[in-house]
Parts: structure tokens; sequence; C-alpha cells
């Protein structure tokens, strides 16, 4: 059968998802925790291969597997098994070709930043702390632009390997809680090689006043990295979810 | 001239705030920064001295220093010596007797359970995880019996030292929040040794439909710490603000 996996962790001591031969990874842990469970070896393949010290609560994984218990005690049985830092949040079964990054889906990140004096410590490990007051509701007007379908280059890594750029974002929200932390909700059907994180450095800028609101949608109208926003670091970032 | 500052930390790698001869502590890792920029040992006296594994928001200490630094500026010399879990929110000065734990103040704390089927990594660190129902509501009818001048003897540790156990509470809240995160907000003139923590555990009884409601005005009245509940452990707790 073929079970799909609800994966949430804190990425802060790991290189990202993807397996590779230097440093732990959580693709990594969640095949030798799976390879434990079923005697057997076990391979996932993840929906998003998530940078190093980006966090989730919800990405999801798929494996297949010979076996009679109830892939819904899977979640259960793994997590006894895995470390602390990465908790399965359900396990299901789905069908045989069910994939996990070829399938329609709609996908929300959050980006948090830390907008205030001094940094604070209980939230550093999820924050992004930025010391010069920024402009949120200017941040969510520039961020607009972004909504729809684009080719978005401009906000990607260089490093990204795709055919095509074009995306759709369906939503981009910006808003201050009563912490002073700024987070930057984006919703959409997929996302490049470090897209939310160069979205929130360019957003920092315009909501920093180094530059104009317009500056969002001719970065985007340029279809060059050059154009766009600096890469904000990893630990700002939380994959919320992914619906199929 | 005596300097008050404002300190927040996680407190998970410490044991807790006061020097202790094994292990390391917030005022310790105060006092070397301080002596560190002041080039003369210094001694911090702090307002509440949390346990092992607490965290504060903005825990209050003094110290005595004769320097021509302005006050204000001692908060970001001291944040470039101190560990990344310790910042400094702010520094000033204050009349040389004022003291942090004998003048009259406005003590508020929060205590966070994660109630939810799974655990989230991104938040093990400052919330206590309950697997088992609770209901909020009921837990928060309950805490109202503590409002008001008591003698808190059934909610201290046996372990505390004090000449008296009446303390007053001005005010408790308690709600859940969209990620199942269950916040009790405590307000009080000071508190006991463990009194948050077991105040915490002894909601939990009643939330989880374990004790009936007039349970924790019962256990009050009785003046013994056998008849409340368990201490809550200690990462769910945060000291937010002392108003003085």
């Amino acid at each position: 059968m073929r079970v799909k996996l609800v994966v949430a962790y804190d990425g802060t001591r790991y290189c990202g998802w993807q397996v590779q031969p230097n440093g732990d990874t959580i693709q990594e842990e969640l095949n030798k925790a799976l390879s434990d469970l079923f005697h057997t070896p076990i391979q996932t393949m993840g929906a998003s291969r998530t940078d190093s010290g980006v966090h989730a609560k919800g990405n999801v994984a798929v494996f297949d597997v010979d076996s009679r218990m109830p892939a819904e005690k899977i979640a259960y049985a793994l997590n006894q098994r895995l470390p602390e830092d990465i908790v399965i949040q359900g396990s299901a079964q789905v069908p045989v070709d069910f994939h996990p990054r070829f399938q329609k889906t709609r996908k929300a990140y959050e980006y948090k930043i830390l907008n205030r004096r001094f940094p604070d410590p209980i939230l550093s490990r999820y924050t992004y702390f930025y010391h010069h007051p920024l402009d949120e509701d200017k941040m969510e007007r520039a961020a607009q632009a972004l909504v729809g379908r684009h080719d978005f280059t401009s906000f990607a890594s260089i490093h990204s390997q795709t055919d095509s750029f074009v995306r759709t974002i369906y939503e981009i929200s910006v808003h201050r809680d009563e912490e002073d932390v700024i987070t930057i909700h984006v919703e959409g059907d997929g996302f490049l090689y470090n897209q939310i994180r160069i979205i929130a450095g360019s957003l920092i800028k315009v909501g920093a006043g180094l530059e104009e609101e317009n500056w969002i949608s001719a970065a985007l109208a340029a279809k060059d990295r050059q154009c766009s926003g600096p890469t904000a670091p990893p630990q700002g970032l939380v994959l919320l979810r992914i619906d199929y």
C-alpha cells in the first residue's frame, strides 16, 4: 500500500529535507525510522524539499510498504522512533498512483519577522529579527503585485533547476501582531527554489522604505534575479500545509 | 548609580535564575557580562528567581555601578556580551533605594499547554504537551476561586521558604488559540515557589474532567499541598512582566 504522512519539524539542526551525503536531513530520519519500523529498507518521496533551517507544520511524504498495520496507526509507531524535533501529524492510505510532487496542490507558507528594538530569545528560533522599523501595510499593498499567474524568475534562486518559472500565487497577506511579529502569509500552487524567502527579503526593502511599493511589480516584470531583494534567512520560514 | 535591567531569556539550557555552584544560571551570565563591561566585579539582584527551564520576557534585575555610561546604553553594550538566549530589553537608572524584590509589584505570568493529538516540534520548547482533551472554559471558571487575597499553602512547593503564604491574585484567564495552545494568564502581587506551575497542574486536572470545578476552591481552603494537583513542567511557563 501507499501511505501519506503529514510531517512537522523544527528545521534548526537539519540540512533541509532531502537526503545528502554530509549532514542530517529530515528525509533521512524518516527513512531510517520507517525502515526500522517495517524491518525493510524504505524510501520516502517528499512534497516540498525545504532548505536547511526551514521549519514545517505540514510537509507531506509518501512511501510504499507491504504491511498489515492500519495506515492510521503508523503515525504513532513512527513518532516513537523519530527524534523529538520531527513529529508525524497523521498517516493515511492513498491510491498507489498518488505522487506528492506531481499532483495539483495548494501550498501555504508563513515567513515571520520580529520587528522591534531588541531580539526576543523565545522567538529567535522561528523569526528573523529585523531592527529597523517596517511598515507592514506598505508591504501588504506592494505584495499584491505578485498575486496571480506570473513568471517568477526574479524571485527564484539562480540555482533553481526547473523547466518553467511560471507559478500561481493565490493570496499574500502581511500583518503585525501584539508582539511585533510581522507574518507574511503566502498561498500558491507551488513555489520555486527560495521563492518565499526572496519575496520576504524584497518586501522588507519596501517596508523599510528603501524601495517604493511599485518596485515589486517592476522587479517581477524584469524577470531578472538582480532586480529583486535579498534572500531572507531560513529560520523565519514555515511550511504550514499542502492541500491536494 | 543604580541601574534596572529588563531581562528576557529562553530558560531551556539554564539551571534557573539564581547563581548556584553546579550549572549555568541567568544571574551568573549577567554578572559575568556586567563585570566584563565595567571592568569591575558586579553582582545583580533579581526580582524573580525563576526555576530551571522557565522562560522570561520581562524579568527585572538591578545592580550598582560607578560609571559615566548613560544607563540607557547599557542594554546594547550588555547584549553584545551575553549569549543569544539572554537579551536585555532595556536599561534605566533608578533611585538608589529601589529594590527589585521588596518593592510593591504586579507580576504577570503565562503557562502554555499544547492540547491536541500530536506534539508540534515548533512549539515544544515553550509549551507543555498534553494529549487528553481539556475543557478550557471549565478551567477558567474553576480558576476564579483563586482570585483575591488568600493563603496559598496548597499551591506552593513544600520547599517554599517564606514567612507568609498569603498572596493576592488580581486575575486569571484561560483561553485556547487556533493552534490548540491553551494559555493560562495569571497576574498577582507576587507568587510562591512553584505556585503558577501547581495552579496549572491543578487546572489541568479539572480541564481533563478528573476533578470537579469546585475542587480548586476546596484545595485552596484545605491549606495543604497534598490537596492540589501536580507541578506542571517548567517549559510551559513564561514570566511576562513585572510592573512597579
